[in-house]
């Protein structure tokens, strides 16, 4: 059954609490209470209690909740227990990076592929990963089953790299061009927009300094 | 005169919209109307309207606006007229792509140093950049004038590094990890939180699936 009612800013929210909980573990906590989530990111008490109910938590009075078990309720609710299998398109500075971060581990999704069009990019392996012709693409996500594209090509390309990935059976894409490609409904689209948090920055500098 | 009434929101369309007409002028054309960014982006014309508008710019009926203004207006508004100097702390496989992505030159920031506290990262160069011991942070940034600072090291250290930052007269910080420090009210902290996007994108594909 599909449920789509769970706010976005709680899926946003809980893997900050994820962080925050496996931090306390790694002290040697073994209880936490919403209010110490709540306190700790300087949110209100009753938003960490909904966040966390989405997850199927409902922490006794007092004792709060068993680490172990809220950490796992999460890692369930955010579908970091299943392994998802990502493709990326674009080899460049940006995707070579995402591809080199490695950090993506605890959320279960895997690069296992990179794609490009640029023949002096193709066969070249990062981090294990290897750099296929964009041709290739609906063919090897059909084949594999993946489920997630991540889009760090050119802007000028996304709105076609996101159509391949949609005809080739994508049900997520994380992109990071500034354009937004039409996707159909279902096809579920995250926009990380490096240029946008710059311009928040320069200007809020601008907007301190009196300018 | 400090002026913090325009909305955040407004601030991260507006580059989209840059980028929009920037397309537009190498296609070869002259003018824009807010309809037809408005069309292109799938938001109402009214907004359109209402960003441009604080940039300064009011268009012509039926003309619209002339491309080479708007984009000056927008470039200047954002605070991309201006060269801004960044600092980036943390020279791990994130930090080494976001110094390699060269792709933020638009905006007028450039990363002019990076920092780290692993000896086997010191002296490395990276896409021309140095990594320089993070106790010459504070020194090195009131020389320099830096205003901005991006944190791509590792969750645990990002509290200390945003200390740091705050005392060497950092007035901007793009946090790109998972914690959020501490910091007074007049610092601007701008949160990328690549774990939190993917975990909208697993939780998402978990409830396409019916789990």
């Amino acid at each position: 059954m599909t449920d789509t009612t769970i706010p976005t800013n709680t899926i946003r929210r809980l893997p900050r609490y994820y962080h925050y909980m496996q931090d306390l573990v790694d002290q040697g906590d073994k209880y936490v209470t919403s209010d110490q989530i709540a306190n700790y990111f300087g949110i209100h008490p009753t938003q960490v209690r909904k966040d966390l109910a989405f997850t199927g938590l409902i922490g006794k009075p007092k004792v709060g909740h068993v680490l172990q078990e809220a950490l796992e309720s999460v890692r369930n609710f955010l579908g970091w227990d299943t392994n998802s299998k990502a493709f990326i398109v674009g080899a460049g500075n940006l995707g070579s990076a995402i591809i080199g971060y490695g950090g993506f581990d605890v959320t279960g999704v895997s690069i296992v592929a990179a794609f490009d069009t640029d023949p002096d990019k193709i066969g070249h392996v990062i981090n294990g990963i290897e750099v296929f012709p964009m041709r290739k693409f609906t063919d090897m996500a059909l084949k594999m089953g993946v489920k997630i594209g991540i889009i760090t090509c050119a802007a000028e390309a996304a709105e076609a790299v996101a159509n391949t990935m949609v005809v080739s059976g994508i049900t997520a894409i994380w992109n990071f061009t500034p354009v937004k490609p039409y996707v159909p409904e279902n096809v579920i689209m995250e926009q990380t927009e490096l240029y946008s948090s710059l311009a928040i920055l320069s200007r809020r500098i601008k907007e301190l300094e009196g300018k």
